[in-house]
């Protein structure tokens, strides 16, 4: 299991490497929680989202001169920039129906994209047989422990910048796909800010980590449910995300994909940031009032910004705005 | 005149108060431009955009309990929050027709607001009245001491960004509408970054720096002239800001409406940060091909982030993307 002093070493990997993303405030933001709300802008990390600091972490410790991953979008992007930082090459196995501004920025990144349908054929199979052929390594988008240990620095940096600033963190909203952001945090959080509350947030048709902290054992999503937020599909908890994360967290959020629009929106007009739909679900959870914020200090995780305009346009308009 | 005296104390001033805004990079414009862009993200300043400086730096040196501006929509919002945190009633006269976003948000700042009509009022005359009724102090967009010396301070933290990055700035691109910011900004770059080409960058139909520069006198734009760069319409260089211009700045480039949009939506893809019409002309410029970046060291100023969502979806919609 990944621990504390692991992501001390990440963050030390990724020294001047990753970018020490801002924390953003908003007057008006605090006014309508009621307290003090402190926000990580991860969209303006390497690639757009906090996946680069993962992928880094885990592509500077291989062996193999080739990498080889699966993902929608945000992991594929990280490993890609980080393959190439690193002079190896990469492979991406990526959705047919991926938003066009992550395929087209994987492969800008330079990486060798390999595109499958998800109805017919099977990424892991896919990914597999690619890392058998060439030698090259796996990079798993969550249940690893250096994808998780580099994943925790975004949460190092936020307790020390929340520090800096003199304040103390008493909750923290993160999102949650596989669980990799929010463990990794976790990690940091709750050794740097003990009593620390957190929380996970995901899509309501994806509240497979809520479900599974609820029962104690991990808990597969029901079949069929659709959401905005494509960087936070996956079927189940991964395995060492949910250990660390049922002995961190406080419990879980659900939010509506209008919920996620109007987040969307909010940080349009409030904070000038573009945050893609599952990089937004932290933020949905406290404006649609599931987190009570008064007289607290509230750190909430904007995770990534990869959003095909069109989507982006769509969270514009009205009734989306706030 | 100000001087780089007058920007490090109004440093001083707003330690604490004003934000540090983030230094940005994106390979992807690197790999455009042929060279290393840094761009300066003052649409996460407060209130969304440089005008803030400027603004707080007055409002802190007079002894007036009241205060009034007429602004297009930037420095209303600047004023009615540097006012605000100051203890200082604000009257904003502004344009029936500023986009929405900027008249709601700096009625939220608590100002009082009085719209007149462009074609029937003047801004002046009504102005003047509310100073001349109330007692209040008229806080000027950009001529004057004061508000130069605080928009300044945006290219003071530039040019420490830069150092600090272990960079050395060859030249920097500035929007300009009355001055005021570029003036500043040349004070502190001038000094910190001996050498250093800068330029300013207005609307085509705007284009009364350059061709002030070009004449050694202030000349006025001509009528009729069409812009989405609201923040930026003015009608003739100010008379304190042209002095400085005139001695320290390289020349000035223009651009087209079609340019900034796709600067707008560059930025999105590739910064994930909202950035207005008029705060876009810098890097429309560079990625216009009116400056030559390659193998050099250059500032872009990305200025305010305060724009209606439709004209913002708009800038996103092909053929204006990049």
């Amino acid at each position: 299991m990944p621990t504390f002093g692991d992501v001390q070493a990440a963050a030390q990997r990724l020294r001047g490497i990753a970018r020490r993303t801002p924390l953003l405030e908003s007057e008006a933001l605090n006014a309508l929680a009621g307290g003090r709300v402190l926000l990580k802008a991860e969209p303006l990390q390497r690639t757009g989202s906090f996946k680069f600091r993962g992928a880094y972490n885990t592509i500077s410790q291989i062996a193999a001169t080739a990498v080889v991953a699966y993902s929608s979008g945000n992991h594929a992007q990280g490993v890609a920039a980080a393959a190439r930082l690193l002079g190896k090459k990469a492979t991406i196995v990526m959705p047919a129906d991926a938003p066009a501004i992550k395929v087209e920025s994987t492969r800008s990144h330079g990486a060798e994209i390999r595109l499958y349908d998800r109805a017919r054929e099977s990424r892991e199979a896919l990914g597999a047989e690619i890392a058998e052929r060439s030698g090259a390594a796996l990079i798993r988008p969550y249940d690893d422990r250096r994808i998780i240990a580099g994943q925790g620095t975004a949460g190092l940096e936020l307790a020390r910048q929340v520090e800096d600033q003199g304040g103390r963190l008493e909750a923290a909203l993160i999102p949650c796909g596989g669980g990799g952001l929010i463990a990794g945090c976790s990690l940091a959080l709750s050794t740097l800010c003990p009593g620390i509350e957190i929380h996970a947030v995901e899509p309501e048709a994806f509240d497979d980590t809520g479900r599974s902290l609820a029962a104690g054992r991990r808990l597969a999503n029901r079949p069929g449910g659709q959401s905005i937020c494509d960087a936070l599909l996956v079927p189940t908890p991964g395995e060492l995300t949910f250990e660390i994360n049922r002995r961190l967290l406080a419990g879980a959020l659900a939010v509506t994909d209008d919920d996620v629009r109007r987040a969307m929106s909010f940080a349009f007009r409030h904070l000038k940031l573009v945050v893609e739909p599952g990089g937004a679900v932290a933020l949905a959870a406290l404006l649609a009032g599931r987190f009570d914020a008064r007289g607290r200090t509230v750190a909430i995780m904007l995770s990534g910004g990869n959003v095909d305009p069109a989507e982006f346009a769509r969270a514009l308009r009205p009734p989306g705005g706030s």
